[in-house]
């Protein structure tokens, strides 16, 4: 029998948060793939649709067919997309990748076409409770390298603010406590005007304490109404920001129209998305200058290299999201994809702890400012089995927010 | 020294027509690449770009490096497109892509993300002078196992009609004679109210005697003016065309607006087109079925399968040029990504001669109505350089079409 | 028998910079007409594209059908259009303009329609690594009478930017050489946003030292993304130019959309088109103020007048492009068609050294921050064949321009 | 002193029809131009505009700057635009390009750009009181050649329907009474709903009674409204007319959006246009195929070979206004035109009486169903003032119509 998948495991483990891996198996001794499939938040729904309904489809396959796997695992789902099934395909995707890497004997970005760069120009983040201490953060990421970095900073009154060190970053702490919500997850007493009030401020901080030379960049992290959007992008022209991130809900294609008539501040947008269905407007009308779609929740490499595809036309680069909740592979293939593409814009980046490294080696190497690919075939990325067993998984939850009268608002 | 292009060979030969074939070889022993670099009318304008200018480019580089090699040839060229350098920028790219595929030890349709389907619909060409015998040559086609073919029928005071084996066809004799354009590769007294009149009752006629089953095809090769077109599309609604090819001049891509509202006549376009730029408003507003673009004159497998890619949700599906005027690397690459793409969706055929598949042996093979890949690595094609020395290079036209009246029209 | 072309020389020589003459001989004693061809970077590909396929389609023809040979050798050739068989045809356009001209006993603007003003206003360019160094150009150029100047000037970091004397100007010399890329025709570095940042400040210098009196222009060389362009046109606001020239891709129609919302930084675009129809949605939607098409690189007098006309009634001046690396007859057709079209807008203009002049004597006098037309019958300009044997052709390219991280960008 | 004009003639004649003539003459013994500014029913408007207004702002200029004569008349008038306005600028304006041809010694379709095609695909009218007297018209143009025939036909209780021998024929009459309307002049009992009953059985039966190889069209003479334009333009699909001329009345040109939607028939429009900006939006959003203009009503050659350039790249193709009451130099400039441009559609025609010729010698030959351009330089029209005197101008309107009610319908 010709070469066909035998297994899927489904690997979870919290090397210090929770990651779900995934490694097809094959006919052929010692050839297999490895993915990631970390949904976080909600793993192990993601873990039980790879197990209890993927897995059996794929068994006897032929893993060289990669479009029609996934092909088989989108549409012929029927009840499709999303991101639950969607990072169980990304898994999936990046494992297939990974085996078709290694039968070339080739690094996946020369399968991809070859390199276009050398490396993909990277950003880290700097959060601060206040100006100053986002101003240190900073310094010390351009102290490391770093030409490009994402500044986040406490908003007065809100507990927590997104990106700045707070509650929101201890995602896989146990939660929710039998009390409900009146815990430590929730950030409390958002309020929408002195974020923006806040917000301008930091950046005339940055620019007059560093300079021109930095590129700085925000995540609005989709809390703004369209008209909020407008005011900041407005609002911040004068500091020069590489992008401004999700500024919007991603469910609200229509409001970037709005959004785009007030500036000439960057917008990116898109690590919610799970289809290129939802980027396609976004795209086609130019409403945006980034698509930072989640390889890990979009897909994988089949989706985004399409996406990739259908942007470049329009102008639109990549910045794929890279954060610490997505494994190693995936931080891997996206490098392979962005020293691949044309229109490669910027790459998000994590330092893995050396947990995440014993159990999953091989992330993408940092130097100078930015990530460099494996040359090694495939992904470059391997999983230690036994290694994940002694990091076994724990509950936890991303942060929810809520408003001083106690009503819901996006984290 | 690492891989890299030794040597850029440029082979002009005319086994029954012209063909310009690339050979891109390496520094490995015995690897090399095969492109086709045929412009029907323009050979050696192509052939001169690729060595005099492509080549010294090359000699050098990383044959792994096709993206940026396109992008190079593309963008770097400044004063860029158009037939001529996008038709050598193919040659060079499917050899880049023949290279990547022998070093990987995998046919192409594997490197480009493995099989979706085991071979590609193909289609035919039928003509004759009169209906009869197009639905003669159909019934033939049909015995030889298609299911889908195009159909041409001499239209009543037009001499050599395009398609229907006359003056048209015989594109590589030597044109013009001294006397200026007196000659038999003028097709002359065209008259499109003729040929809308004749064209609907062709296929009334094809479908009174084949029956609904067989697939019809019809090619207005952009004779036509919008509103003739629409007249055209709304007169073969009856007959259910799979789709009508090339209506409108490819400069025209707005007047498919005025086009789209006439009929439920499924539409194809695309191979006069010689970038994506152009194929973009076509698809993104959904004014086409198929996109037809020529591999050989758009740039290759890099920018189709590019394409493929955005006109995958637009629900707009592939349908390459594959003529006889361009060659087996061509109608190779074509199989390949036919079989490898999710919207395929019909793929043009020839039947080349001995003396082609002499010079270059390994086309797609056809069976059963369907055109089926190589499993050899890269395309599976090959150039014998002695044997295409035997046929030199004969200067030959296009046929040009003029009305009644002397004037120029559309071939 | 009546008058006919009995010969198309086609002179490649590079009396400093390469260029390809053509000259159509005719039945007429001393009767012929000259054009030009050149396409930098490319020229042998059109000498090719002239010699092999497009002299035989004119020998025997009659010269004063200018209107049917151009539509014989654009819509005739089916595979048609771009910058190779556009330059070839805008160099028998001119040939037959010239030879309409002669026969006439009339210059060429009296051709078109007589001269609706003396002269052509033009502009010059002024580059430098600093701004003080563009000032003092700026101020030789105002000694010379100019009243308009495009001014350029050294990005910090981006070694060559384009324009500014580097690199980039020297196009003639022999690259590549066989070590690949590393060599002084790529311009390394490139970084959009130190140009964005820099680019403001270069004209706020010139503005508070040279006042508002003289017209300054700025040539973007298409390297900005449309968010990137909305940026440069809203910053440049407050200094008043005369235009900004290619901010954008040629392929990119649609982003202008998004640049013209920005600002009233008034747009010119065009160099890199080689037909009507791209510039038709730039003027048809008002995106842009100034159309600059290459008459040597978009079939010659024939289609730019057709452009002017279609510009008019949307009232989009012409800018046509005038650079060293197109010949004199182009430049003397640009200056005719501008003293002839009620629709002119700015002409850029280069003083010939005295080599070409020697082989190409006749382009247009520059006198009083203007151009005037020849008014000997036809273009004006000659050739002459023994001095353009003496400076023979060098391989030569134009500069690429790679980012930092190794990646191609617009040049 | 230079060639300057010396004079401008004014010759009001009646040979049959009113006819303004202009002449214009130049300070070279023997060189002059000819040219027509009659505008039925408002000639001596026209007359006394030229001979008071416009004569003296031409003597002592250069005949040679046409392009700057004519923006001087229109954009320089201030009050500008208009039929009486226009006309007067177009016969100045033919007169300038005869003027032209002769110095150049060449036939205008020289100037213009050589011979695109040989002749001129024309059309006759044929009108009757039945079905029948159309038919047999038809029969007796065709006997003489024609290929392409305007059909008219009386509608049941409207008295002399246009185009059908009546009233609307006779316009030089005299008319009015002294006692007011009621006269034979006025069309009476016009009824919209009895016209779209009746034409399209006259076309079933001419389809029936010819056979589908005769090109018929028809006129609406601006007389429908929207929507009853589009029932029209549906009801006529099945009998395949050329065009469908003036559907809608001048000052609507958004009703033909609604008019579009509605059939395959192709639409002509423009004799009431007045300048190019009135076909702007029809041509460019594709809402007609044939642009009519009158050269003598909007402003002569300058402005028609501008419509036809603005016209090709949207594939309208010219039909310009050719009836008997336009003077033979209007008519030469059509054919002039028509046999120089790439997009001619086809030429409506006249037959002069031998007055006609004898004052104004020189209109296109007919012959084969095609008219044919003088080969003499200029126009190759002229004008005998002596014959002119003897046929003076007597006053006379076109028709008007009043519906059943008394109510004022357009003519």
């Amino acid at each position: 029998m010709s070469l066909h998948i035998t297994e899927v495991r489904v690997i979870v483990t919290c090397p210090g948060r929770n990651y779900v891996f995934v490694k097809v198996m094959t006919s052929e001794p010692g050839l297999y793939g490895v993915g990631d499939a970390t949904l976080n938040g909600r793993e192990l729904a993601v873990a039980s649709a790879l197990r209890e309904h993927v897995a059996p489809l794929l068994v006897g396959r032929d893993p060289d067919r990669i479009e029609d796997t996934w092909q088989l695992l989108f549409r012929g789902t029927y009840w499709r997309g999303g991101p639950v099934l969607q990072t169980a395909l990304a898994g999936v995707d990046l494992a297939l990748w990974d085996i078709k890497g290694k039968r070339a004997g080739m690094p996946l970005h020369s399968l991809l076409g070859g390199k276009t760069r050398e490396c993909a120009l990277a950003y880290t983040h700097a959060a601060g409770r206040d100006f100053k201490e986002v101003e240190d953060q900073v310094r010390r990421a351009m102290e490391r390298g770093f030409r490009a970095v994402r500044t986040q900073v406490a908003v007065p009154g809100s507990i927590g603010t997104y990106g700045t060190g707070g509650a929101g970053e201890a995602a896989s702490a146990a939660w929710p406590s039998p009390d409900g919500e009146a815990m430590p997850f929730v950030e409390a007493g958002w309020d929408s005007s002195r974020y923006l009030r806040t917000v301008p401020r930091l950046f005339e901080h940055l620019r007059n304490t560093l300079g021109d030379e930095v590129e700085l960049l925000h995540d609005v992290h989709e809390r703004l109404s369209p008209i909020e959007a407008c005011r900041l992008a407005s609002d911040l022209e004068p500091y020069r920001l590489f992008f401004l991130e999700d500024p919007l809900r991603p469910e609200h294609s229509d409001s970037f129209r709005v959004l785009r008539r007030s500036s000439t501040t960057p917008i990116a947008m898109g690590e919610l998305f799970t289809s290129k269905y939802e980027c396609l407007p976004l795209i086609t009308d130019q409403l945006i200058d980034y698509i930072r779609c989640d390889l890990g929740h979009i897909g994988g490499l089949t989706e985004a290299r399409k996406i990739a595809a259908i942007a470049d036309p329009f102008q639109v680069r990549t910045a794929w999201h890279g954060p610490g909740d997505i494994g190693p592979p995936t931080h891997a293939a996206n490098v392979h994809l962005d020293c691949a593409i044309p229109n490669f814009g910027i790459q998000e980046m994590t330092f893995f702890s050396a947990a995440v490294n014993e159990v999953c080696p091989g992330a993408p190497t940092y130097r100078d400012g930015a990530l460099w690919p494996s040359d090694a075939p495939g992904l470059g990325v391997d999983i230690d089995e036994e290694a994940a067993v002694r990091f076994p998984y724990k509950r936890g939850y991303l942060p929810i927010v809520r408003k001083a009268d106690g009503s819901l608002h996006d984290w």
